[in-house]
């Protein structure tokens, strides 16, 4: 079966809808702002974004559909014989930046690529995943996570979790720290397996199930009580997430290579962040746990749950 | 003449000296803390780090003096020939992010390389320069930066100000935004020309410039009053810094890449830093002419001051 773009983009237009509807009624007061704009070589995108708001400190989940002439590099890492064919990509990408240091901070992306080789026949494939970056680790919402992710693979395959879990784990990884990003989700790319039917339904499970990954752990933790140095730990760790964004991400990179527009891509940075020198955590705390227990690959559908009660966190 | 590293070592030492003593009498109360290390393959280096100060919320002076088996490639760029040649590279790199937004950011380096190539003579070159990073653009202050930057120049050579200068405003640029990171100053790379010893000259003058350059600023606007609004304007401001530091900084890379101690590397980052989504500025008000007075390259030795008188800002 040949692929269906105008398919695609009726399940991200939705999709986009569908995700913005959850954040709003968690949310609460404060509302999306949605800038339509266009692409320099064709086509264009719907940027929302939410701005301080009392549960979402920032959130945006943008929809894009564009064309372009040459694939940049970043989008032909894995498949250099692509390097400058024109192409189309649609996605829909969501960054959440919570403000209580409880709720994790989450990514989700889902995207579509077709491309156009001289004389060839067109040549698609999906990508997406979702992962979630803890500031205070929480068992219960880890394993939550991890089930939910490999609930939307299990009909599509038995291995497809184990996969992509795992190159999710590579992905979110920076390497200058020597550190995960978060306790990481799914990651997959270059998938046409079982045809375009097969792949898109993976694709559609895929964002449908990052809803009901993300909602519940939204709602519970949104309204736990932290201190002062609660929030300084996450604006130290948010410093992480940009790290990774501006020296590794490939979605960044296609997006400024590809002439993209600059506000909807660098969406993805924390509304607030600290870089602090060398800061040390006691060994036990949640902080150092952060590090010793969830900001390691770890198999979240085996082990069984331990606890970590809080302890005060001290900044050197 | 011969490259003399142990000279250029004990002058380096003494200028993280000389800054340290200029900004600890600026700062006040706070004080720097030294951390030595070790590099994995040969040297290492003095990180001095005051944070959380009452005029410096950041300021970081490091001396580094490391070996290596391999250049990186990012400190091959202009010569592709010296990859992957032994070397030996020190320097003094400095970065001053203060707590008033009247006070600019600036950034210091002073640097001598030296390879050795299979069966050849050991090469060698200076590189460095400053640079200044308005919040608020006050003309007095950019004229005083520039000329101290050709005073620095004008001994050893009456073109050296204008080539630097342009190099520097080439360099510093985020190229996504189409923007240049400040109002620059001097950047000098692969430079050997008269010999060692005129080298060398250069080098020091453009070190102990720095301090006479910037001291005078830091003074006289370390104690302006402001308000919430130009805190928020200077944090955002911020994020076009580490922008620029993580997706283009030689330096940066040359550090990651050659295993360098992440902690001093990163230590250009600013303390605290907010990424709003599209902020828009009133035309005329400070914050719009920062962008248009200030961030566009200009020759700041002939134009006449301007006036500009500061109107609220507002946010949108």
């Amino acid at each position: 079966m040949a692929a269906a773009p105008d398919d695609v983009r009726n399940y991200l237009l939705e999709l986009q809808n569908r995700i913005c509807a959850f954040l709003q009624i968690e949310e609460g007061s404060s509302t999306f702002r949605e800038d339509p704009w266009h692409h320099a070589t064709g086509g264009g995108g719907k940027t929302r974004i939410l701005q301080d708001g009392a549960v979402l400190e920032k959130a945006g989940v943008n929809f894009s559909d564009v064309m372009g002439v040459e694939l940049p590099p970043a989008a032909t890492a894995q498949r250099p014989e692509l390097n400058g064919c024109g192409f189309r990509a649609m996605g829909v990408s969501v960054v959440v930046h919570p403000r209580n240091p409880w709720v994790p901070t989450t990514h989700a992306n889902v995207r579509f690529f077709q491309t156009q080789q001289p004389s060839e026949e067109a040549s698609w494939w999906f990508g997406g995943g979702f992962d979630l970056t803890p500031y205070y680790g929480i068992e219960e919402d880890a394993i939550h996570w991890h089930r939910t992710a490999q609930s939307a693979c299990a009909p599509f395959g038995p291995q497809l979790y184990t996969r992509f879990k795992a190159a999710c784990d590579r992905y979110f990884y920076n390497a200058h720290r020597r550190e995960a990003r978060g306790i990481g989700g799914l990651f997959f790319d270059d998938f046409n397996e079982g045809g375009f039917k097969n792949s898109f339904g993976f694709m559609r499970s895929i964002g449908d199930h990052f809803i009901s990954a993300y909602q519940p752990i939204l709602a519970r933790r949104k309204d736990l009580a932290y201190n002062e140095a609660q929030r300084r730990f996450q604006l130290y760790r948010r410093g992480r997430y940009v790290e990774f964004n501006l020296l590794y991400d490939r979605g960044t990179r296609f997006g400024l290579e590809s002439n993209g527009r600059v506000e909807s891509i660098l969406m993805s940075l924390p509304p607030l962040v600290r870089w602090d020198y060398s800061p040390e955590f006691s060994p036990g705390s949640p902080e150092a746990q952060l590090y010793t227990q969830f900001l390691q690959p770890r198999d979240w559908l085996s082990n069984a749950p331990k606890s970590s009660d809080p302890v005060p966190v001290t900044f050197s």
